[in-house]
């Protein structure tokens, strides 16, 4: 479901361009999950109306992917819609977005030899896909990570944040620092874009910690040329096709409903996309891992089972699934 | 699109259950034309909310088609709708059946040699497909028909009436009679019926005219019984799949919606519907045609090729399509 919002990194085109977006998404669901997936694209773009639809359309779906609605409205839509519905409701940008991220980071300090519960991150970009990735990191046991965004860095004493902006800065930045990226950047270990491209000079990056690992993923331009930063950067991965280490959604989506879907699940935890990342990152032996590889081909079949598996069981283990008979094909 | 509020013959059963005949309904879509349909099933039955969900979700479909919504709701839906949505709106148990009526009822004249401007017609039932009915058959050159309901012969100065059925008193009844059922069917060559089951024992069609084509299609029972109304009628259809002649929509709806889509429709028209009647009637040739058989088989696949042909055709003739260059696949 998307009301055409933010499609891709191009804007608020609304229902008709958002189309061929959604389609291709749907084929997706059905090349690498074998998912009835079916693309429908809202004619409105008011919050109330936008819940109600989905929520009187809801009984023929078994789960509901929310898609290129932009921040922060899509927060209450997803809120309000987990709230009324009986049925899983994931927002793809944000939370697909962050079990890649969640899981090529995993293997990136695995090739560094870093631990995710000691080392210094900084996101930048505070809309769905920055807010949903803090919020898994946090999941995992991260403790100390910046977020900025274009006013700067957030600090929980900065009155002139929105609701949503303060509520990041509540739950991270520990230090309470303020200042510039530049600033949030030196002695960091892992810098995350999802703000918007070219935000930052790759020579920006010489004051990050030994073995830094960067993810720029605004697209369709990243937030720093990836290839200008190989010189400061031991790990490097980016949304571009072109070069090794994409970060791509279809690693997660497909596999996240399928699990979904097979344990006939009522909702979605944040242990399920917790388990969803461990078991994508799993994919990637210790004989196959490196710098260049720290995440799995989606024509990777065990890619999707993998993560369908860990979805599902982790569905079952917290009984949020339909009682009763399960679907005898599964 | 359907509420569940008349599933079927079964009544006002709710979204949930008329899932399964959504669903069989978008397979006969793909198995006859090739048509990629989704169902929708709305947790709502308040006209308002059914008609802003449809505005709301129409961007991705070519086409509408309302299926099992209680009369008379879904007259105003589909009025509401047609007006406000630039792709066709049909109604299948109105415009379907009114269709597939229309030219079975060709054909059974054919049979017994009378023309359909000169003979007299009773139609049992005044709701979403009697209705359709009666506004498919005047435009097809009917001038001689009579409407009965529960509470009698449908008559323009019948103050119990209510206006939807007022306002089909006014375009039927030409020699504003009253009374009964029985006492409708004196003299008339056809019989038509979509009310309920077993309104009448077979017995009372005796008074009708010499060559009596009778056509009970309710489901599941037969407003009379069609083996018992062998000795008093000379052509005999009914919705029972056991029997010969069977009245069923699948004649109609793959073929209309692949015209439509074929011709980029942007609504439909009373002609385009007649010309699907026309040319489903026309299948049927003079070789084949007895009283056995007045429409032809739903697995013989000039019939939906003929449909969507003359639907294609009328819509082009109109020019209610999409201006622009034609898909080049059609």
């Amino acid at each position: 479901v998307t009301d055409g919002s933010a499609v891709l990194g191009l804007g608020n085109l609304g229902p008709g361009p958002a189309l061929p977006v959604m389609e291709g998404k749907a084929a997706l669901f059905e090349r690498f999950a074998d998912i009835d997936a079916w693309p429908i694209c809202l004619d409105t773009q008011d919050t109330d109306e936008i819940v109600r639809t989905v929520e009187i359309i809801a009984p023929v779906f078994g789960g509901i992917n929310l898609e290129d609605i932009a921040a922060p409205r899509c927060f209450e839509i997803e809120r309000r819609l987990r709230a009324s519905l009986s049925i899983p409701v994931f927002h793809d940008d944000q939370h697909g977005t962050a079990i890649v991220v969640l899981a090529a980071l995993t293997n990136a300090l695995r090739v560094v030899g870093k631990e995710l519960g000691s080392v210094k991150i900084v996101v930048a970009g505070a809309g769905a896909a920055g807010t949903a990735i803090v919020t898994l990191l946090l999941a995992a046991g991260v403790t100390d990570v910046l977020v900025w965004d274009r006013t700067g860095i957030l600090s929980r004493d900065d009155d002139r944040l929105s609701p949503t902006m303060l509520e990041l800065a509540q739950r991270t930045n520990p230090a309470n620092q303020r200042g510039k990226l530049a600033d949030a950047l030196v002695g960091a270990d892992v810098f995350i874009g999802v703000s918007a491209g070219n935000v930052l000079p790759a020579t920006a990056l010489d004051v990050m910690a030994e073995g830094a690992v960067i993810f720029p993923l605004a697209n369709p331009t990243p937030d720093i040329d990836p290839v200008a930063a190989r010189p400061y950067a031991a790990v490097i991965a980016s949304g571009r096709s072109d070069l090794p280490n994409q970060i791509n959604n279809v690693l997660a989506f497909p596999g996240v409903f399928r699990g979904l879907l097979d344990a006939r699940a009522t909702e979605i935890s944040s242990q399920m996309l917790l388990s969803a990342a461990h078991a994508l990152a799993a994919v990637v032996t210790d004989d196959q891992l490196n710098a260049s590889y720290i995440v799995p081909s989606v024509f990777d079949s065990a890619v999707h089972k993998a993560v369908a598996g860990a979805v599902a069981e982790a569905a079952r283990a917290t009984a949020a699934v339909v009682a009763g008979p399960a679907d005898p094909n599964t």
